[in-house]
């Protein structure tokens, strides 16, 4: 039996063949560890298929494309707010919240109930009628956003969401020439495979990176520009001293440098016009790509530059938006920026299919230059689900959850780092938090997949759920549902804690 | 206040100028015509925004691209079964399904209780875990299909179930070159709306024609060659005799060396390999073109070309899937072939949002060469949704519905055309209609847009909702959820008929 798992392979290398195991034979689940706080929600009893039909399923009619976490996949039966149950029962925190898409918890009784009541009243119907709820949910997104960004089209993805961003951002302009960073990720459709700018998520197809330009990224970790002031974050613990005071920031001028390399030899903008950029893609952090934050500086600036060439910009708030880095509602409130486009997706549907794009009235306008259809886009379920979820994150202060147990984590972690040579890098805003993994501090070569996945499995086995990503497969994730407690978070640290020793990390 | 609505553009030209209208001093339903058949559910007491509110939100907060139907959109509140309320509470029987969407009914009874059930157990985790849903689903969906077609992947939407297809098709092949048909549909991505063959829905953007051949539509009654026995469909009144004989077909002849053409002129086939083609995408019957149906040996023989090309042949049957054509499961079978991938979506989640991409296990393969993902394809709800859905159409009978009650409409309408000079065509198989509407049956130009609304809307007023598509906007099409009545059909032709008499057509 074969299930394919996502590796951490090392140096970014793809390696189908590592990823094949051998079901029976692997480590089975301990109890030993740390205790999960208390919870008094009691699972539903629910009947599915053994774990050996689930796989056969898997081997036989899933496309092999389907990634899976551990070397033995989970298998999750059931959720309740930031705990899930696998298939003997026991229960996980769950700090990865599907890759960051439930925001506000597992069937959160909010939005289960706004479901359970509209499933009875009405489905769809497409919008060439009128129907209420998307409208409801259209005047309460977009009183999220500041002004000009007042017009919304709702989709059914991030894909599909940074699709159409791209679109709107070169009919607007009438410019071709769009720009995003490497270690970014847009999407999967073949449009956003371009602006994606990670070589393990493009296929070889013809165009994917037409008049696509995946820039360098200004991460101050890895980068080659960097020090201990760049970033917008309770905790500077990178390992680069610098020697910047007042505000200035060198890695910031560095990056944004190599930003004019790139516009000065690969575009257009040499021309008499000089306004040939369409548009310029930034996720506010880097959600795939491990938590990476820029120099808090750059993308006010970067805009500014993409601006003076005739270009929008766009907001990629997929995994940042809908109160994830805590101080904000959305991720590019941090940069002092008001982008062109907004696009979102995962939290706003606690794990509803819904995308949006949130615009100005201007850019909206071209799409009508020719005919534009989305036959689910803004469904009254969606909409009924996603008004919920707003009401869910005010209610529950989910922002005000995410930035102090955000930070409080931030900074329980950051001293983690002082004891563990293996940590080489926390990072994040929020509940939106890296931590990179590697050999040692002073190389910063990543942690061999081994012990990486080592560490990442005895942290399963003792109940506790973390993400992994970054195109090296060596920065856990930490993004849970909004509603985590204190206790939560102690038990994720002393887990983690034990985690590291016992692996001697 | 202006509503962008999607009006019956003459010669295909979008008139976005034609579109807007005041909303004051339109026509008001009237309750004359035919009485509507009996149903005994009590609908909800709903609360929604007045009209006057909505229109506000329509204006400032959604994309203007939003078209809607009617001059004075219908504003639709609640619905069960074929049925649809207003916010007056009127009651509308609908034939067009939100777009052939919803296949088994409004809030079906099984599938809505399918998704209770689900929401209060599982809505999301991403399939880095493994969860039950998608895996019976998997089983349950790929059971409905022959084989070697058993491998599975989901998404949310034909859009991006047609540019996965793109990608496997070019990299199954190592080829570039896509054909499709002028007057197709497959979606709004930027690489979809290359594959589309309509104009009037492909933006000014660079490459999205790039590899792709639009190729000649084999539309028997407004193309360039037809005869009355060319189709499968119970009715074959399109008003062009031929002396075909004996399973001969000129008409198909005819098309597939327009075929050969494309293939000669514009692909790169005469290079020595001979082996250029990556694929060929057909709707087994056109769904937004208007029903239109292919002479009836045409795709079979092109699907073999195209494979001697070295191409794979994929079935988009976001419409004609899941019964619809009444006599077989799924369209292509109507066609005597067996693609070699099939996408779907409409009525495979009767409205929630799903799509998937079946195919073969040698070319799912692909798709492991690079990293892929889709966050909510597959997840719990849409899973349960879905086989509850194959499950509704089971218990339902519906795809006989859609063979009887369809044959019946057809049969009836062909009836119609010979007493009004304004039917062109009657077309289609099972619930999957369309009758194309002409100035007059020699010229077959298309009927004038004023006068097409004014039949569609007096419809409306008496309670039919039928969908209206075509580059001319001239084609009514009938396709209502599969649980309508013989006394629903009935009702509708009455309605029809008497708003084709009302207008002197």
């Amino acid at each position: 039996m074969k299930i394919r798992t996502l590796y951490a392979g090392g140096r970014g290398i793809l390696r189908p063949g590592a990823t094949s195991c051998n079901v029976s034979g692997v480590r089975t689940s301990s109890n030993t560890g740390p205790e999960l706080p208390p919870c008094s929600h009691v699972p539903k009893n629910v009947t599915f298929p053994t774990y050996d039909e689930m796989l056969k399923t898997r081997s036989t009619k899933l496309n092999p494309a389907y990634m899976t976490f551990y070397r033995k996949p989970l298998y999750i039966t059931q959720g309740h707010m930031q705990y899930l149950y696998d298939n003997t029962g026991k229960r996980y925190l769950d700090f990865f919240a599907g890759i960051v898409t439930v925001s506000v918890g597992h069937c959160h009784p909010r939005v289960s109930a706004a479901l359970r009541d509209q499933l009875d009243t009405l489905w769809h119907t497409t919008n060439v009628y009128m129907h209420p709820k998307i409208h409801e949910y259209a005047e309460r997104l977009t009183e999220k956003l500041p002004e000009p960004l007042k017009c919304v089209y709702f989709v059914n993805s991030g894909t599909e969401a940074n699709d159409m961003a791209m679109m709107m951002a070169r009919l607007y302009t009438g410019n071709h020439e769009l720009l995003s960073f490497r270690n970014s990720y847009h999407g999967m459709s073949m449009a956003t495979m371009g602006i994606t700018g990670q070589g393990t998520w493009k296929y070889k197809l013809p165009g994917i990176n037409m008049n696509v330009h995946n820039i360098m990224n200004p991460d101050p970790y890895r980068g080659i520009y960097g020090g201990n002031k760049c970033r917008d974050s309770p905790v500077q613990v990178l390992g680069r001293d610098c020697d910047c005071a007042g505000g200035q920031c060198k890695a910031e001028e560095g990056y944004l440098e190599q930003l004019e390399e790139v516009l000065k030899y690969s575009t257009q903008t040499g021309l008499p016009a000089g306004k040939n950029i369409a548009g310029f893609f930034a996720e506010s952090i880097q959600g795939n790509g491990g938590a990476m934050q820029y120099p808090k500086g750059y993308l006010k600036r970067a805009f500014k530059r993409v601006r003076e060439l005739g270009g929008v910009c766009i907001s990629d708030e997929v995994q940042t938006g809908f109160g994830r880095t805590g101080e904000h509602y959305w991720g590019f409130q941090g940069h002092d920026v008001v982008p062109d486009i907004v696009t979102m997706a995962k939290g706003i549907g606690n794990g509803f299919p819904i995308g949006a794009v949130v615009t100005t009235p201007e850019i909206a306008k071209v799409m009508t230059r020719a005919n534009h259809f989305n036959t689910y886009g803004g469904n009254p379920l969606a909409s009924a689900v996603g008004i919920a979820v707003l009401d869910a994150i005010e209610k529950d202060e989910c922002q005000k959850v995410s930035e102090d147990i955000g930070t409080y984590l931030l900074g329980e972690l950051a001293k983690f780092r002082g004891q563990f040579e293996c940590i080489g890098d926390v990072r994040g805003k929020g509940l939106m938090i890296g931590v990179e993994m590697v050999n040692d501090k002073a190389s910063r070569v990543p942690l061999a997949a081994e012990k990486m996945i080592n560490v990442w499995e005895d942290c399963r086995d003792m109940g506790l759920l973390l993400g992994k990503g970054g195109i090296n497969g060596n920065i856990f994730r930490i993004k849970p549902p909004m509603c985590i407690t204190k206790e939560d978070a102690d038990f994720a640290l002393s887990v983690f804690k034990l985690a590291l020793e016992k692996n001697g990390a």
